[in-house]
């Protein structure tokens, strides 16, 4: 019987123990549907990532092995995935050229932190961090991302040489070399692109149509790309199309993933290792988001704490066996799902087909045109951007807005790099920004009721010689000392006034800084002969203020209730409020 | 008529237009008291910066001159003070060898950058930035930067020469060189010190019992160094001690400051932009904390943001007039307040005061012991250590306490700038993870009442077909997933469960990854046949709610009171309960 702790770290134990025939079959059928849509896109990724096509086939077999050992998510499929994929080709770009053993070597490297990350923010439960990246920032990240991609395959799909990695360097230098473009590249680009949209939005419907199941229908149409590389692959060979300037992947090496230690260089790892940590995020946020609405649907919970453990030990995976930093991916972690898909041992039938894959179809891969595998990617990006979330995102909250534009904008000019930085950046500022003015309300006696309700919206009853001020925030040192100047400027406002109660019902804590802030405005109140009262206080911040001097010092009480306060101090206002018919209050243009 | 633009900009406007001969004569009487006491305080403060004493005085003019026309406090001294001399020797000692013209020039050019920052700060309205320091964080800077200054001050007690910047550099240092120390420094640098604690402590009780009017006891009292200054300058010169090994001030080239460029060297300025920034912060934190408690007595208030521009040209005028970073010094500015200023004018008397020390006062300090001004250090920064405000801090919130530790140890073992920024990201850090998952209760009617509490800590009135969970905090990013989660853990722990209702009193706001949050909630509620309700939804969260499609989708209803929804959804145990006598409700050892 396995302990709990260990279970906790092994979740194969959990679902191993009742693995039987049923689910085996229907994980094959998940894990056959998976690995043809998986062989193109890791040849794909791998090219997005500057990396011979071969390392995006290994980068698909040990980490799927781990994660079914360590991961939670019974349909999450792991691997290259495009965003990752750019982000390793800028991170690596900044140490190593393309195509020396020392950008391969970095790749490698960037796997190997990456996996050691998340590793230790799995076991430090550190996924909470994952959080602070907003969903208005990943959103824009990610549709920016995909921009930047698809613009970034344009070169192949064109048949002509262009760098740079921001949009506006990668559209010039397409611009300026537009005219070299090769005709017959272009030929094989456009249609492969042509029909793989074609495929994804109508080939489906069209098969069902023609009598095909649904499922068999479904499993063909996610077969398109596979079709596209086989009829592009046999064209370019049949017509000798790399004579006539197609660029070919070429020789890719068969055999089983080579196994060895990534470049232990630590100057290597300091340089790379800001660009793990983003991509370690970045990935894990992915993967927990698609991960969560996939377990949703059969009310099955992930461990996000451990996710971070499945995910790192499949890029330590892909660190050991020649492969580069891979996460859950969106689109297939769907299909895998779609398909069937029971639990992490479909992940791991489709590591043996990428294996079988590298031992006996790397021949046929020789003559596969370039342009196809851009098509591939284009494709697939594309549907990855949302530029209509930005309007409505806009539209529901301004700072949330900004925040994206802002990620957007950035990822675009700059990188993807500075881009999502910004992106956090600007969230926790606006947040705390907005945060270091406490919202507050003066607020009167509803009629009828014992509520007590904003003065400003509603029509309610209050009195010139007490005022209630009501905080709907905690008090902590960004906000405590405007507290201070909104109680002050409303003792100023108010000459007749008495007797001030701070209605506390959101207060969920009060630090040592509004303690002194607090201490404060009594002291002042007492001067200026206003007694300070304090109502609905929670317990756990009474418990905290009896530690202190404060209490001691409160030139008023503490109620239970608003209400209790007012029938304390103004008892015959309180009970005739009370008595008074029952109105709707809520005033004019707000109403509603 | 000045316009109010130029009378935000130049407070001088406003006080100037009613003054007159009263105020004047109050001014120039808390102007002489100052003087006296500034005079041997810039001598110290330059010697702890590593400048030639002259400067001490040159930052003690131009200074005053322009915050009395710009600042908006009528008591606050500004000037070198031991704190922001620290920081400057800190930082300038990181881009220059002490005793050069290139430190000096370097401290200049801090002063300029300090400068610049400040005003631009202040006509962005960025004060708010400076309530990021909490107060547990400021206090254990000022504490820990105490103790560094009087150790760093030792050496010239004993007439060693040691270095180090941090706390066990310093007493290694002191340690190795003890034995080198020269007596009569030693006699002179105690006996100093014994007088001025003295002088602090008695002094005023026994003039005042000698017959002495309390207010000349107390400028007497203060004119404590002063006298301490001119006896052991005597003695030196009488005696010529300084044959003797004790070291002295030497030659002070006598004149009023020098009128120029600081270094206009973007490189070295680039290298003081971090430290100008912080030297500027702490230098505004605690000028404003001073000023407004002195403010607040006389039932005045100060513009922060106008603050930032009076410190602002103060020490621009610094750096033009061979002067290093100025403050508003906390001791100083209280003796100015109870020696009775009235206005700004007496800091532009005061300055005349050291510009006339200037002229004619330098030859005289020849003789003047170190040992001397270090004891002035040391009894005026003992003052501001407070170690026990570890204590009742950490008594009061483990984590601000944390803050402070961390700040205290942190500013001793490392330094200052490490010290005062790690207290920052320590102090927002836990905020930030506190605020990660939000505060929420399940809460149950009172008996009696139309009020609902806590079921954890009241005895309350629920049923187990409808809950309600109040959420006591606006929903942003960091939160809005552990919503979830805590939701969809009550609902499974429920199974009766029929009705959910999300009580909102407490929030402020929801973002768009909140709103994503709360849509999801309201799907998979309605999978599982439980429908979602909201109330005491605030105005403007409802106006932005309706931005959205969210109640569109939602199952329920959103109702104005807690109450209401009850009403409507169990009516009859919604009136019995209000029936039902009103009793004492809170459980157990929570009671009280």
């Amino acid at each position: 019987m396995p302990s709990p702790m260990l279970k906790r770290y092994l979740p194969v134990l959990d679902w191993g123990a009742t693995y039987d025939r049923g689910a085996a079959t229907d994980d094959l059928m998940a894990a056959v549907i998976v690995t043809i849509m998986l062989i193109p896109q890791s040849l794909a990724y791998a090219l997005l990532a500057g990396l011979p096509p071969e390392v995006g086939l290994y980068a698909s077999i040990a980490p799927l092995l781990l994660y079914g050992i360590f991961g939670t998510s019974r349909a999450l499929a792991v691997g290259p995935v495009a965003v990752v994929s750019l982000m390793t080709a800028t991170a690596v770009g900044q140490v190593a050229a393309q195509g020396t053993p020392e950008y391969y070597g970095a790749a490698m490297a960037l796997a190997l932190l990456s996996g050691l990350m998340l590793v230790a923010m799995g076991v430090l439960r550190l996924g909470f961090l994952a959080n602070f990246l907003s969903h208005p920032v990943i959103s824009g990240f990610i549709t920016a991302s995909g921009i930047l991609i698809a613009t970034s395959q344009l070169k192949h799909i064109l048949g002509v040489t262009a760098s740079g990695g921001t949009l506006p360097e990668m559209l010039g230098g397409l611009a300026a070399a537009a005219g070299d473009a090769n005709l017959p590249t272009l030929i094989i680009g456009v249609s492969a692109a042509g029909f793989l949209f074609w495929a994804r939005r109508s080939l489906k419907a069209l098969l069902v149509a023609r009598g095909a199941g649904p499922r068999l229908a479904d499993a063909l149409a996610k077969a398109g790309p596979v079709a596209a590389v086989a009829a592009t692959t046999l064209a370019t060979w049949g017509f000798g199309l790399q004579e006539a300037g197609v660029a070919i992947v070429g020789e890719v090496p068969g055999g089983l993933p080579p196994i060895g230690l990534p470049p232990m260089d630590l100057e290597l790892w300091a340089s790379l290792a800001g660009s793990a940590l983003l991509i370690s995020v970045i990935g894990f946020v992915e993967s927990v988001s698609v991960a969560q609405t996939l377990a949703a649907k059969r009310r099955q919970r992930i461990a996000p704490d451990q996710e971070l453990i499945g995910l790192g030990t499949a890029n330590l995976g892909s660190a050991f066996s020649g492969g580069y930093p891979v996460t859950g991916g969106f689109a297939r972690s769907v299909v895998n799902f779609d398909a069937g898909a029971r639990t992490p041992a479909a992940g791991v039938m489709t590591a043996v087909g990428i294996a079988a894959a590298t031992l006996f179809l790397t021949p046929a891969l020789h003559f596969l045109p370039k342009a196809t595998l851009a098509a591939t990617i284009v494709v697939a990006v594309l549907s990855l951007v949302d530029l209509g979330a930005l309007k409505r995102t806009w539209s529901y909250s301004r700072s949330d807005g900004a925040a994206m534009a802002a990620t957007i904008l950035l990822t675009l000019l700059v990188g993807v790099e500075v881009g999502v930085v910004a992106g956090v950046a600007v969230s926790i500022a606006l947040h705390l920004r907005r945060t270091s003015s406490p919202h507050c309300a003066v607020v009167g006696q509803v009629p009828g009721t014992e509520h007590f309700r904003n003065v400003d919206r509603h029509n309610v009853v209050t009195t010139p010689d007490l005022a209630t001020l009501r905080v709907d925030e905690s008090l902590w040192f960004p906000n405590a000392r405007f507290l201070e100047d909104r109680v002050l400027n409303l003792v100023a406002a108010t000459p007749a006034l008495k007797d001030l109660v701070l209605m506390c019902p959101a207060v969920n804590g009060i630090d040592a800084s509004a303690l002194e802030s607090l201490e404060e405005i009594n002291r002042r109140l007492k001067d200026a002969g206003v007694t300070l009262h304090l109502t609905e206080v929670k317990g756990p911040v009474m418990d905290r203020l009896k530690r202190s001097h404060f209490l001691d010092e409160l030139t008023g009480r503490v109620f239970l209730t608003q209400f209790d306060a007012l029938q304390a101090l103004r008892p015959e206002l309180a009970e005739r409020t009370l008595r008074a018919p029952r109105v709707e209050t809520l005033k004019g243009a707000a109403a509603g």
